[in-house]
């Protein structure tokens, strides 16, 4: 799936680097596309701000000024990661979820492939999150019942946006050559929330006969992470509601060896936002050793969904390139080059 | 934790094999008990209906009868395991969820333990799930939008219920070796319910002072997850939210090779209910392969927590030489032995 890029005749990118590592490898992600050269025509980067660190600075998450230049300046966009507050701090809520939201960003598309060198089990698959509800929709209330507090929290499912994730699924599968879905789901539990999911999903493939080329299995949620383990091969693209997806995906990274490789993108029917996977790893930041990978690759999902294939394609091979000969590699990744290093290497390859 | 024993005359265990290979293993379980002779004042067994199978017989999946007999005439149980239903069927609802509230169950543990032939990592922890509340109190409803069908779930997180979960979970690193305990919880999305349920289970150390030797970490349910699959080594006792605790021991399971060797009890303050944590494998079911360690290992959890300590004893002995043996092992486990064999074996190491 990707926009229409004919009419293009400048590509105006936001830099949301947020907090920790994201404000190392942002960057990182930004000299990998001004490297292209021609092939985007015009790039043009506006920083933007948002984070924990925004918000213990101004007292707001996401600025609106950050929403209306992303919404009327920006063609899409690159998001680093947030900090979690450790204790509850009142007034703050992520940005990234308000993103996903704000700009109905719908899909979060994380394919998570092996690394070469690292892996012990070929893993190649596509988690296709849900993006903006379930229990991501936030309205939680507390009271205080006879035995104390009490609080509720309302998980959403709805046909249109279980629908749409499904057939931007069955369009992902039905692009790939094992053409695969398996649709993930607690209905033996949540009968109704997610027995809507599960029949939405199904639905699409009944009404699109493109998709019967398209095999379907399903699995309830803690079935699949437990075969995740033991046989990931079985999956080609998952597609599932947004809290199992944030789980799956991060399962799924652990078997390719590390999060610092997973890309992902953030994707609405206007905008499009890459985002890595992985947090702002406070352990490690401020050293320099944070592996761009993960926010390198989201660049290249994000110009592949804008249609700038062959542009996608060079940050990609050159970052298998990097990654096959194995001689810088991130901590993460068991090696001892610098964010900067392997940066300059995937560049030079560019 | 147990329960008082001194004053039992005789045991009444009530067995619910429900469906699948609940059938072949549970029976397995029983074998097991008896091969205590004296350790166990007069067992006796009550079998007791539930499941997908009896829905489909009698409209009721878990007849009124049974939960009867296990209230006044059981002093604890042994459930196999349920089937779920591929599509929605109305009326139809989990017997195991609706038991765990029945009999106010609130505390599902679980211990992950390495089996020493087939472990790449060491594992050893155990999973305490909250099992009464959270998503699992079944709150849904459907109704219709301007843009199609919207389902929502309700999820619960009491002060009460997350106490004594919390309280149940201290105890339990209290008695071991490591004294380390994390919290999971995903409150940087759930600030108030998971806020609430990390606040309880912290509150609990403060009010106790035995509780201070126990030291307390907290991680994020994704990211749980991927340090589960990296770094196994790091937990000690878990405590989690229902739904999380579900996933979790699924993942932890994977770690272990297998899901055949992990048990659990559903625990309250006056009833025990053993149950392996596999489900009812429609897929090997009928062959006499499935593995009868998980609900062997259940019988002996539900024994320690009735305070027969020698009896659970001379079970997990049994089954840790059988295993590390190697010889007799279920095709889960790379074997070929059958379900007999290995009860058989572990029966006369008893
Ligand atoms: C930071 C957090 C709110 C976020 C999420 O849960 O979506 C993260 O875990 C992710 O996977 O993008
Ligand atoms: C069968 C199902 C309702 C159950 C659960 O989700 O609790 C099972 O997965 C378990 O772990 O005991």
């Amino acid at each position: 799936r990707s926009m229409a890029t004919a009419a293009r005749k400048s590509l105006t990118i936001g830099l949301i680097p947020a907090d920790g590592i994201g404000k190392e490898v942002i960057p990182a992600a930004r000299t990998a596309i001004e490297a292209l050269g021609s092939d985007i025509p015009n790039p043009k980067f506006i920083d933007l701000i948002a984070g924990f660190e925004t918000f213990t600075r101004t007292g707001v998450a996401l600025p609106e000024e950050t929403v209306e230049v992303l919404k009327n300046d920006c063609d899409c966009a690159l998001f680093g990661s947030v900090s979690s507050p450790s204790r509850k701090v009142v007034g703050y809520s992520s940005p990234i979820v308000a993103l996903r939201k704000i700009l109905d960003l719908y899909a979060n598309i994380r394919p998570v492939v092996s690394v070469c060198i690292l892996s012990l089990v070929h893993v190649d698959m596509i988690v296709v999150r849900e993006n903006t509800e379930c229990l991501y929709v936030k309205q939680e209330q507390q009271t205080f019942g006879e035995h104390g507090k009490e609080a509720r929290a309302t998980r959403l499912i709805t046909e249109r946006a279980s629908t749409r994730i499904g057939k931007m699924a069955f369009e992902l599968a039905l692009a790939r050559p094992r053409k695969h879905l398996t649709v993930i789901h607690k209905s033996n539990v949540l009968s109704v929330t997610d027995g809507l999911f599960r029949e939405s999903v199904r639905a699409v493939q009944t009404k699109d006969s493109r998709f019967e080329a398209v095999t379907v299995a399903e699995q309830l949620v803690d079935s699949a992470v437990y075969r995740l383990f033991r046989e990931p091969q079985i999956y080609d693209v998952m597609v599932a509601p947004n809290l199992y997806g944030d789980i799956l995906s991060d399962a799924a990274a652990a078997l390719v060896g590390s999060l610092g490789v997973v890309p992902s993108v953030n994707a609405g029917d206007t905008f499009v936002m890459g985002e890595p996977v992985h947090g702002s790893a406070p352990d490690i930041f401020g050293q320099g050793i944070a592996n761009p990978v993960a926010s390198i690759r989201s660049a290249a999902l994000m110009l592949r969904h804008l249609g700038y294939t062959e542009a996608a394609h060079r940050i990609d091979n050159a970052v298998d390139s990097v990654l096959r000969e194995g001689q810088l590699l991130t901590p993460d990744l068991g090696g001892t080059a610098k964010t900067q290093e392997v940066t300059d290497a995937i560049v030079k390859r560019i």
